[in-house]
């Protein structure tokens, strides 16, 4: 964003992201009036007026490490916003974890019904990709970007984990098959927005793909950690979302394997992993910083 | 494929390129020991060993009219058959269409189970667009396909279409209304598979991209009034899914419409109507004139 913008506070800064990501996801979805209205309209209250943006935050945070252009951001932050929330959305869905409170509203299958919800996500992935590739830059590095943003949310990115997690409802997975999981399920998508932000300029040095993978992978991992601790001690009211669900579910996690001040600690040494992999890159991964303060320190 | 292809009887051609289509489906979709084992598994069982290609076939028949190299035109040829399988996927859910049975076997939430359907379906979307953006081609001419590829997906391309007819289900369509919903629910994504066999060379003169778009508007929508014929005319052991459903669930088709006979008619018309718009490319079209007969005059 601006240069003006770089002196602002983070929670002004991170305001004015959400302002202008909000803008763009309503300018990207169709509007409820077109054909078809019920699906449009569904999509329209899948994504907007909710959510912490947090995949928008480190891709405008990246894209200021690597000067990139703001029009181009504005695309590859709708693209990861819209597969984070197709995600959601058929996560929610009965055969899933089938709930009914999503960003303190209810779920889409709720408002609308299940089929809707379905063709919701379905849509929103595609959507996700069109919008990716109008990005106005050099075709071969938004193409890289549609490549990165396609195997996150894959078989071998968030949908393979979201697979590894559903089968593992029950059972007692080791610390190491935890972090696999979670690595695709939540943090291929976090890495690809941290990158995307940062390909959006065209081109990035070995340092910077190196220094970014590194903070991505640990700010991923954290984000899952601290999510594991709120769910166990937050409120509902709070959260925005079923509180204490794992545990219900009897699903596994940081704090039910390795307790919760482990956890605690384990969250603060990836932020300062996530910190010091920033290092080489100097004062321009300002933003990037303090966001891994922002996702661990963060109350809901 | 290799100009000594180009003497081949059609019947010859046609299972050339399913045989390459489905080796290059084998090789983009990860094994099923790859982790998670399941959901490839799944994948797998979803997309290969079956299927009449057809989408494909459009891909490569579209490609000799414009001299694309067969490399890429795998790239699409993969791409539009895996949102194809997605969408076959995702219609046989419970909430949707509630099937049993698709190409002759139990559909992918039977043999599986219902998360794991919608997981294939999502995974598989991605799988198109990881695929198509790795084509080997001009950046600019890729994006252009990713970007074709990902409308008639979306929500007023093929995921719209289906909403509309979940819409339509015991309601009294006009034959505008369900004409609309077809040129979306399957009509887009068979047009966009001729476009992407042409946009594989790079290139596209005004006179062919009119002349295509023509063509497969017609045969887009030739393919659906023949799907409505044959559920009424042929039995579920030869249609390899469910026979009569449209009728048993009350949703407006062709036949209901018009009856049996005027939609022969309207079918043959479309057939010589998609054969008069390749007039303008010649010998060329060739492949593309007789998959117009193949898909009108087709058994199952």
């Amino acid at each position: 964003m601006r240069d003006s913008d770089s002196g602002l506070p983070l929670r002004d800064w991170i305001a004015r992201v959400q302002e202008r990501v909000e803008h763009s996801l309503d300018e990207t979805i169709p509007k409820a009036q077109a054909i078809p209205q019920r699906l449009h309209a569904a999509m329209r209250y899948a994504v907007l007026g909710g959510g912490k943006r947090v995949r928008p935050l480190l891709v405008f945070a990246a894209g200021q490490v690597a000067q990139a252009r703001d029009a181009v951001l504005d695309r590859c932050a709708v693209a990861v916003e819209l597969i984070h929330a197709y995600s959601l959305v058929h996560d929610d869905l009965p055969c899933m974890d089938d709930d009914v409170l999503r960003r303190g509203k209810p779920t889409v299958h709720i408002e609308f019904d299940e089929a809707t919800a379905l063709l919701v996500g379905d849509a929103l992935q595609s959507l996700a990709f069109e919008t990716l590739s109008r990005a106005e830059a050099a075709p071969a590095g938004v193409l890289a970007m549609v490549n990165r943003l396609a195997k996150a949310s894959g078989s071998e990115g968030m949908a393979g984990g979201q697979a590894i997690d559903l089968a593992s409802v029950g059972a007692m997975l080791d610390r190491q098959s935890l972090e696999q999981m979670h690595r695709l399920k939540t943090g291929a998508l976090l890495s690809a927005s941290v990158m995307l932000g940062a390909l959006a300029a065209g081109q990035m040095s070995e340092t910077m793909a190196v220094s970014l993978e590194h903070y991505s992978k640990a700010v991923g991992l954290a984000f899952q950690v601290v999510d594991d601790v709120l769910d166990v001690e937050t409120d509902t009211a709070t959260l925005g979302k079923t509180a204490g669900k794992d545990a219900m579910q009897h699903k596994p996690t940081y704090v039910s394997i390795l307790g919760l001040d482990a956890s605690k600690e384990l969250a603060e040494k990836l932020r300062l992993e996530a910190r010091a992999a920033l290092t080489p890159l100097g004062a321009s991964a300002g933003r990037l910083a303090e966001l891994a303060d922002f996702i661990v320190l963060r109350k809901h």
